[in-house]
């Protein structure tokens, strides 16, 4: 059974999941990323077509129209980290000690039938595909009171902690409010009650007037590395009109999103030969849909190095490339 | 040149350091841990007696009073995240673009002249000299005021980030007090202000009283894994008293410290066998020396599992083995 704990040391609730250890590894099945046509991979995989038996019941899919074949399906995390059945009330164990039950979802978005497939390689209509499931199913998500935000990502990789290769998202909804993402919309706030304006959008603005960090834009987003990245090669992509939610999202944004993910990626894949990587939605929490202080981003997060006891001691990062230098190796060769 | 730059969205400052590009990596020269005769190893490593010439110059030393052979030895880390000779001075680049150089001091302290003892197999003896060197060192660079946190560490493996195996420890000292430790010191201080207690000192008494966690006591600290554990078989260890910071612990506790991280790594290491891990002192910054909300502690942070995106989008912590279940797997066949 799922729990969650307090740590009253910094305030987080920590996720306690003995389940997940039976997960099993990439690594276990499949040695190397596989070609295109690795049947023994496709046969084992409980995310491709023919094997839908294997996994729990479906919760969504898009269907082609005409042969009703999936293209986008998804279904429970089968090693969930937090639980619909569980309970959301607080236990007190003593004076410092509170848990609560594991209760929150997770879900998965099995991105695409082709088991080998990097996302980069879609064509645009299915990466709009899996990202309008991603806002459905949040919006399906929200309509249980107990859950207080909805965390989207992906992970890509063994580095990026991947434990299928068949590639998929995954959406966790948590009955707390996490608290970095507390602390990142105070800090929004803050600087909005300072300056007036939103912290995302000004942000936007210095980097296209400074031109030394953007990787690709069109009319409704921008895609740069942050001045401050914590991490090397670390790429967000906010929409140009500060929307404090994706899953109030505009029907029109779609497809300029779906572009310009597959632009940076394909950027990313090429400059750094497919990387292992961990991309992740930031948005709203429950009630801070219309805080117009805070605009939802996309971070994509390549894992190229390890955190050693440096940042897990201070919480501080050590980059060892310059967000201008890692843009400008990136763009080499190209018009943007 | 070392720099740091502000992250406006969460507060961090963050670590821009290129020349750590250039280390070495454990993995290209050896491929197995070594075995204590690995004369090759022994003879490309820089941290290994005979070969003082391939450090920057010596800082300080331990030496045996009779043969002079150095005991424990502290040079600079030849790829320093931050240096003494940048300047802490503030620039600032645009309206949220603010930067400063890398000042600090980047310190490695060689545990012992052997190539391949873990610190757990080391006699208490030495490991006693380790820690009075942390200490010694920390007061040292205690006395240059532009450095306001001293972060003390040690990564063991290749999971755990090393890039050198010669067993050492690191002494990073910022020119700021990392964010994620004033919220550490807040959480402390706000409990103290309502409870009137120190908050680790209620821990450790609460984990007392639990009984099933405990890992290993003696007169004058606890080894416990928390009952909100952010890493499988996370390890604390913590000063029966309150002291606020490792840099003034008090001469007759080196002994007993040494001897309670010397039984707790060998647990661990006989219990994982030889797991990577980090090991980091939590201690107080500049100017919270007497801040007797908050106590410092030691974390052992095994390095069993990979953090992924949902880890990087919340910033919460998915931990798939319960404290109590690990302590007592750790405790399994013992009379402690």
């Amino acid at each position: 059974m799922p729990e969650l704990r307090f740590d009253c040391t910094t305030g987080d609730w920590v996720v306690f999941a003995p389940l997940r250890q039976l997960r099993p590894h990439a690594t276990d099945k499949e040695s190397v990323p596989s070609s295109p046509h690795n049947l023994s991979a496709e046969q084992h995989c409980p995310f491709c077509p023919g094997n839908e038996s294997m996994t729990p019941h479906e919760i969504d899919a898009f269907r082609d129209s005409s042969t009703q074949a999936w293209q986008v399906r998804v279904v429970p995390n089968k090693f969930p980290a937090l639980q619909i059945e569980e309970d959301n009330r607080r236990i007190e164990l003593g004076r410092i000690f509170h848990k609560m039950g594991g209760c929150g979802a997770h879900e998965v978005v099995i991105e695409s039938p082709e088991h080998s497939a990097v996302l980069a390689a879609q064509p645009v209509e299915q990466i709009e595909r899996v990202l309008r499931m991603l806002q459905r199913r949040s919006l399906d998500l929200l309509r249980d009171r107990r859950f207080q935000a909805i965390i989207l990502f992906k992970n890509h990789g063994e580095r990026a902690g991947t434990s299928l290769r068949h590639p998929h998202w995954q959406i966790i909804a948590t009955p707390v409010v996490p608290r970095m993402l507390r602390l990142r919309y105070a800090e929004a706030a803050q600087f909005f009650d300072r300056e007036g304006s939103c912290l995302h959008q000004v942000i936007l603005r210095e980097e296209l007037a400074a031109r030394k960090r953007i990787l690709s834009t069109n009319q409704d987003f921008v895609a740069f590395l942050p001045f401050a990245s914590h991490l090397p090669f670390e790429t967000w992509i906010m929409p140009s009109q500060c929307q404090p939610s994706f899953s109030e999202m505009k029907e029109e944004l779609f497809r300029p999103l779906a572009e310009i993910i597959k632009r940076v990626l394909a950027r990313l894949f090429v400059g750094l030969e497919n990387p292992d990587f961990n991309l992740t939605i930031d948005t709203a929490a429950r009630g801070d849909e219309n805080q117009i202080s805070f605009c939802w981003h996309i971070r994509i997060l390549p894992r190229l190095s390890t955190a050693a006891g440096f940042e897990m001691g201070s919480g501080m990062s050590i980059n060892t490339v310059l967000p201008e230098d890692a843009a400008e190796f990136l763009l080499a060769g190209s018009s943007e």
